[in-house]
């Protein structure tokens, strides 16, 4: 609008210039005055915030980080300003995503890939984020266009597309391998990817692209009645997949879109989708940052403000081919990881002339998750008083069988039943 | 900007008439189809949504309230339409009163005062809510600002106060006094007040004018290290109030403002504010509407994902004067309540010839909290099987003591050590 007052004021500054009558030009003063005040009127609109180059520490008003800065003096984070190498991938940019989405630009997260195919709607006015002024706009491009004025320093990528579909899953695919923002990075081109779906089928296609990608997600979902909600951690090979442990509604036979009769439609609230959103994003920056413990499953009962968590193992019978690849890598990689999970521990153990450590400040400890029987060979003369090995030593390695990690048949039944009993409570 | 331009086209249209050049026009001319344009420009910028009458059911895109009023569908809530009726005080427009502020907007809250005295900050950004652009405007007044674009049918007040203050404390209480948007409710004008306040000082400001005003109130806190909170249930003469456990800093005599030095500031986190303003408000509606269990206390640690629960009795030696006469007050009111909790089973009970509730959909029990022992004058011979009488008949509260509620003298000592195994979590 700015460009359009200058050519106005110019054509007015000439206009002037070719009038003859003098009376003429008190009223074309006038309008030029009018016009310049119409100038301030946009200049007043909301200047945007300009970039930060580093994130500092200093505890000023006008410094967007410094609440975030803290958190190392506090003790929790050891390097907060890592967070900007970080690239995060939220999949649905509804009543969890868009608020998970908006919760990690303001933590001033390096990177966010949107994916979303719907418009924004008044009818998703009930829960936080979008505006009624947006109704209209795809969700990506809404939110992007907040986003940007809420935090500029975060890359933000918009890819307005259906996951489920082929073209959109091969756009989604090659999206989350792009390496640009960080080529030394290992792995995909993104560090975790956020569902934040509302349906089984984007699911599956989330855990598809992970499972053949072997990327790390972490899964969310609100109940139909809007009172329960739950977040989950999956690792390829290493936990359960989504298609290791199908939802109820899917193991009995039953087909979700029939669920979903005509001129029905689910509830929702804001306040079980943001702390839906709330604990997805705390335990994103908990797995990226490396504080706290990042929970294998955590459910929200909000009627009675139950918090159910369980673990669960990948099934061997699984039904995702990928899958069953990332379990046999997982299996074949023991052996490294218990040998660096013990190179580790003896790197932090004293050495003779070294300081000793008897402070464990951010409460690391190495669980062995080996059978322990028969294998005892801990040389705890060379431990300080308190401290024991968790691990035998390499030896006693050779000895341990490598197979697939064995899953209990109960498992399947056992997460029924407990799924079961959450929806009764 | 619109009436501006108006004038603007108003004034071009004159001195249009009164030019003597044919020449001259067309210079004109090219001026009013640029102002024009801008005007059009104008127009584009966003509309607001209209205020509508009443919250409908009907399930499409246009309406704003169709996933709430699906809360009845779901046999969630019985009523939520309800809701435009109550009033809520927040007190504190920060990280959590905002985002509380802002969930309870979109749910359609029928009005919302909010206090405070800050401004909004560039180093407020890394919570939820505030604008980049709002920098420098007061919380009170962005917050309206937001809200009012959110959902223009809620009745928003704003109070730009320092409620520690005298002239603040004063302005407070008038205003919840202030019965104009419901005069026939009973006690005072709001129908809860949330405590989002940031230090102990403003706490105990909200403590003395609920328990003056026998107004119960929800308290809400986020450690100074970001990573956990909690919220609390207070209702004055039934539950502890703020002053009858004061937080272990003031007990041990410690004067909070030496806590903070110079230049050092509080980390926060907007996942663990919302998540807090999530629960908040959860409890809030659970409260308001009447499902589920509103939480007496619930707190939230975020590195483990442990959320800790406890219940508080008030203590006869408080040092709040209006708390003592609140617990009077509740235990000389204790007849009646168990007369009123009897008389409510006995309608609920079948009658000869009406139609038996063999379902209890909402799962409400009442429960006794009078001394069983020797009062088992049921009469089971009148129920149909399966039910009994959980409270004694009217014959028995004659022999019941009306005597205050008694206090375990340990209670405070167990509610010190449960706060110490929290903290040290």
């Amino acid at each position: 609008m700015e460009v359009e007052i200058k050519q106005l004021l110019a054509d007015l500054q000439s206009l002037d210039q070719s009038l003859p009558d003098p009376s003429l030009h008190a009223s074309l003063h006038k309008i030029q005055s009018r016009v310049e005040h119409l100038a301030n009127l946009v200049k007043a609109e909301p200047v945007r915030r300009s970039k930060v180059q580093d994130m500092s520490t200093e505890v000023v008003d006008s410094n967007p980080y410094s609440r975030l800065m803290a958190l190392q003096r506090m003790g929790i984070v050891e390097n907060y300003e890592r967070i900007r190498d970080f690239s995060i991938a939220i999949v649905g940019v509804g009543g969890v995503g868009s608020v998970a989405a908006e919760m990690l630009t303001r933590c001033g997260i390096g990177r966010l890939l949107l994916y979303d195919y719907d418009k924004v709607e008044l009818a998703n006015m009930n829960r936080l984020f979008f505006r009624p002024d947006q109704v209209g706009m795809t969700k990506t491009d809404a939110a992007v266009e907040t986003l940007s004025d809420i935090n500029p320093d975060v890359v933000l990528e918009s890819y307005t597309l259906n996951i489920t579909t082929v073209e959109g899953f091969e756009t989604f695919m090659s999206s989350l391998k792009n390496k640009s923002f960080r080529p030394s990075k290992q792995g995909s081109g993104v560090d975790l990817v956020l569902s934040c779906v509302d349906n089984y089928e984007a699911r599956m296609a989330v855990n598809q692209a992970c499972n053949e990608l072997s990327q790390t997600w972490l899964e969310s979902g609100v109940s139909e009645d809007a009172v329960s909600g739950h977040i989950q951690l999956l690792i390829p090979g290493e936990t359960a997949c989504f298609a290791c442990a199908p939802p109820l509604v899917v193991a009995s036979g039953v087909d979700e879109r029939t669920l979903k009769r005509e001129g029905v439609c689910a509830a929702s609230l804001p306040t079980t989708m943001g702390v839906i959103a709330g604990l997805l994003v705390q335990n994103t920056l908990k797995f990226l940052l490396g504080f706290g413990q990042v929970s294998p499953y955590l459910g929200y009962n909000s009627l009675k403000d139950f918090f159910p968590t369980m673990q669960m193992k990948p099934n061997p019978q699984c039904s995702n081919v990928a899958c069953l690849t990332r379990q046999e890598e997982y299996a074949l990689a023991k052996p490294e990881r218990d040998a660096a999970a013990k190179a580790k521990l003896e790197a932090e153990l004293p050495t003779e002339e070294g300081p000793l450590h008897d402070d464990n400040e951010w409460n690391i400890s190495v669980v062995d998750d080996s059978e322990p029987e028969g294998l005892d060979t801990r040389s705890s003369d060379a431990l300080p008083e308190g401290l024991t090995h968790e691990l035998p030593t390499a030896d006693a390695f050779q000895k341990l069988p490598t197979d697939a990690p064995v899953t209990d048949n109960d498992d399947l039944e056992d997460l029924r039943k407990q799924l079961e009993a959450i929806n009764s409570a």
